[in-house]
């Protein structure tokens, strides 16, 4: 169980669809700093944000998650100033482009890998920090793979990968920061834009999807901060069909017999 | 089955390790033209292979997989004048750079996927190809999370998502090109370079990789040979311990009924 209450929430993603209604939800949850990173300014919903909640302090900033490691390194420096800490860091920023595969791996996954990079030390217990949690807000073509969105699904394909290995015990055990991610189903928003498949072949299917029944982003982002409340490291969760699934991780490599006896050996062992 | 007699092979990776291996047992399969496309020049290894089998034309081309897109056409039309056609496609460029996440998912993920769409056109049944086939050599773990190499594992994760949704038959029923991937377990080629952790506190595990018991490169060469030979369209195989396995596939994601009912229904039903 994590406890929402006090914290300082980073949120990086366009704050609108999916972000912005489970930024409705956080404004509940009595945190004290929120901030939003986010590529274009988006006042209205900022003043919606607070109007929830008058005390939550909110923060603003364009953020541009495709920016050089060394630039990133400095913004936060910046972000730091006015967020003292933080607590938890949720990458949301997204783009489905199948005809820019390079815009969409680095957004959806470059992106949000360097800015988890550039946070990390800001929470890692053995730097000061007070560990944390880290939520990638996904999608379930992250799970299975996409008949129609190719690139896309590689890209969170990726995010899973990534948080799965930034869990490992090895590391959490060291920084205390948790990882997990949550695996949004179609959402309205997400449907009703107007998307391209990888291939022309697939395209008659993504403006079927167009129209296709999907839950409300609302919903979504109730039960994006739902798995939230409930993570414990290394969880990947899926919010779909309106509800919250804490989905089994399948493991494909059984480790040779030998390496694993290696990995394991203590040192002593290793030079008998 | 894929019988290799007569094919045109286009390799994509620099020609040592692994790839340098897959290669020599590729000349021992009567192939008609090898294209080798790869980082730098390596005029010994080249002159090694044709050793094998005189009679297979080999070509070498130097080549960025992280070239931009349109690049990557115009030098492709030029290799399609030697080659004629491409019934092969192997995508072996790979690099693990924890301290440089960019140039790690440029590398295995955008370059490959940009070379494959590239690629593409030229065996596309339907625009005057032949169909064929695309083989992705990748890692374990691509399947399973790594404890040590985050960005590594988040981009090869990245082409199994990538493969799994090109090989949709919703593609392959138009375009007759088959997509597979050989996920190679830990070689001596890979745990012999110095190795840095995603996060320091991985990196005594990093370093202690390096002396373990690893399969050959060669004996993993004849593996992906082997894969390839076996193949169908969609298949996963690892290649490790020396042998070859055929994975079964595990899907996450349980379509919610009334977003798979919409999508299955035809048009007519729709419009009742």
């Amino acid at each position: 169980m994590f406890d929402l209450t006090g914290k300082h929430v980073c949120y990086v993603a366009d704050c609108g669809g999916i972000a912005l209604e489970t930024s409705k939800v956080l404004m509940t949850k009595n945190i004290a700093k929120l901030a939003i990173l986010q590529s274009t300014e988006n006042p209205q919903a900022i003043a919606q944000l607070q109007s929830i909640k008058p005390s939550t302090q909110i923060f603003f900033w364009t953020y541009d998650v495709t920016m050089a490691r060394e630039e990133m390194k400095k913004y936060f420096d910046e972000v730091m100033v006015q967020m003292d800490y933080i607590d938890v860091l949720i990458n949301g920023a997204t783009l489905c482009d199948e005809n820019n595969i390079d815009a969409t791996i680095n957004t959806n996954l470059t992106g949000m890998m360097n800015t988890v990079a550039t946070v990390l030390p800001y929470m890692d217990r053995q730097m000061g920090g007070s560990g944390g949690l880290i939520v990638n807000v996904t999608s379930v073509i992250g799970l299975d793979p996409s008949p129609v969105f190719c690139a896309y699904s590689a890209s969170k394909f990726g995010v899973i990968g990534f948080t799965r290995s930034l869990a490992d015990p090895l590391y959490y055990s060291q920084n205390g920061v948790a990882v997990m991610a949550v695996c949004c189903g179609p959402t309205r928003v997400f449907v009703d834009r107007e998307l391209k498949a990888f291939l022309e072949y697939g395209q008659s299917f993504a403006d079927r999807l167009r129209r296709a029944p999907c839950q409300s982003t609302s919903v979504c982002g109730q039960n994006i901060v739902n798995a939230i409340e409930r993570s414990e490291n290394g969880q990947i969760w899926i919010a779909d069909k309106g509800g919250l699934e804490l989905i089994k991780l399948h493991w494909y490599w059984h480790m040779a017999d030998q390496f694993l006896h290696y990995m394991q050996s203590n040192d002593e062992e290793e030079q008998e």
